[in-house]
């Protein structure tokens, strides 16, 4: 049996980052989470690093912005997972660098996490947002750095229980906002599961320097199938309000920043169906059930039956 | 009479963009716009290029990762107004750099247009966010070129047509989510007059290296006063789902980006009450309707007539 890889996770406080670090530690592998000095003492973190340690997971202090912490970081462990958020993707060419200088690593994994940036449709602001984590990815090849994309859709645990409603903390039982026709395919990936395959990925030698694909075929539904489903199990039937794409676009062009972020992210996975109109092709991608024909995931339909 | 300096506008097409640059343009002010040639193709931004054409704005393309272009762009003008969008805020010390060689600006206007960075209580995201504007502050004063912060708080625009309701695009007219127990006191700006105040403050000895704070009484309001305006006008009343700040706190923690960053924004503004909870004091702000006592802002309940 291979030896387990060492495995350190930035930015393993935040959403998916906690899975990924306790899928890590769960898979038997040493696992260690760079933390800031000042994330410690957050009250909204501090509950999550105790369960860390009760996981086994090692805590090293450092920050990106600390070239020599994160070289020392880097040199005690085989692959770097980068889950940064959102405003730190641009950050990643100082751990880049250090990865680089450390020169030991077997795989890098940066923070991805959703649809593949090299292959959308999205509006701005999303189109630059992308730009930003497909300039990461041409400086990881550049630099040579060993790598797998990961292209896990939409998290499932965000998007499910509310439908994709924004600002509400239950699933919709009288109306639903639909962007688009609603007959585009989504993939609606569990958090945990995103977990698992991905740990599983960093060893395996056919993900490497090439996207991982989530795509299990009880993952992939349209909005309106969503709603079928939902309809089905709370009995009742929503009053649907359809956003035609113009008036998307609009509303996008419209919106300050942040909201309008999101609702470019919602135009392209829900409008242009980012996550599933191209093929994988085996020069740059695997899809996951075909790595891993025996895996479980969690389906879409069994996700929803924890909200009835 | 005092000859009206010349502006160049950096996000002129974005949101807040838009209404400065008109703004500039109707005040009298020789205004330039830069633009990315990429921006120009873009079927939803070329209308925007052309009413500017029409209002005599001179286009400049160029882009922040061109120094050379900068420089030449901002020798032709002496004020510089930033409007770069969420995800450009850091690439704004590549503008920095550029009004420093050049020498020649009398004003500097970052991108802001929000709370006092300097004066938050805001939760991650949203903490890290406002940091990155932080850093700007820091690095215009250490580089000692003259500014202006302009923090005109919520934009009344987006904010009041859907009383902050995601992903809807009227207002509520059955039931309303409400951050906090909604009798914190923020502040919402219509955009025509955050423009035309900006530019009023640009050639004001006044506001010179100081925070212009927009706070007009009428349009200081909490959101449970501003739902009792909208129930009066559409004489109805509205089902009430309160979030209290824990919960709010644990759905920042449990989103991803950019709807953490969204919330976390929500809260800072509607919970912790950013726009509001500090006296302005004269060592290092002022406030829009003591320097311009005869100004007409549009109060938030007659912006809200619009929708009834």
């Amino acid at each position: 049996m291979s030896v387990k890889s060492k495995i350190l996770v930035l930015g393993g406080t935040g959403y998916i980052g906690k899975f990924i670090v306790e899928a890590s530690a769960k898979a038997g592998h040493p696992t260690f989470a760079l933390v800031r000095e000042s994330t410690i003492s957050h009250p909204e973190k501090s509950k999550l690093i105790e369960s860390f340690k009760t996981s086994g997971v090692t805590l090293l202090y450092g920050d990106l912005s600390d070239h020599e912490s994160l070289v020392k970081a880097i040199k005690q462990v085989d692959v770097v997972i980068s889950t940064l958020g959102g405003a730190q993707i641009n950050d990643q060419v100082k751990l880049i660098a250090a990865i680089k200088e450390a020169g030991n690593i077997k795989r890098f994994l940066p923070s991805e996490f959703g649809i593949d940036i090299d292959r959308h449709h999205a509006v701005e602001p999303a189109a630059s947002f992308f730009e930003q984590k497909a300039k990461i990815r041409r400086t990881i090849e550049a630099e040579g750095i060993p790598y797998t994309y990961v292209s896990c859709n939409a998290f499932a645990g965000y998007f499910l229980p509310t439908l994709g409603q924004q600002n509400v903390t239950a699933p919709p039982r009288d109306k639903v906002v639909i962007l688009g026709d609603g007959n585009v395919k989504g993939i609606y990936v569990t958090e945990e599961d995103i977990g698992t395959y991905t740990i599983k990925a960093v060893d395996d030698p056919r993900t490497l320097n090439k996207t991982l694909y989530f795509r299990p075929s009880a993952n992939v539904v349209t909005f309106n199938e969503l709603v079928s489903l939902w309809e089905n199990k709370i009995k009742s039937t929503l009053v649907k309000i359809y956003v035609p794409e113009d008036q998307l676009i609009k509303l996008i062009q419209e919106s300050p920043f942040p909201a309008n972020l999101l609702l470019a992210l919602g135009h392209s996975t829900l409008v242009k169906g980012d996550c599933t109109n191209f093929e994988i092709d085996s020069s740059f991608g695997v899809e996951v059930t075909e790595l891993y024909p025996e895996g479980k995931f969690t389906s879409v339909d069994n996700y929803l039956n924890a909200f009835v």
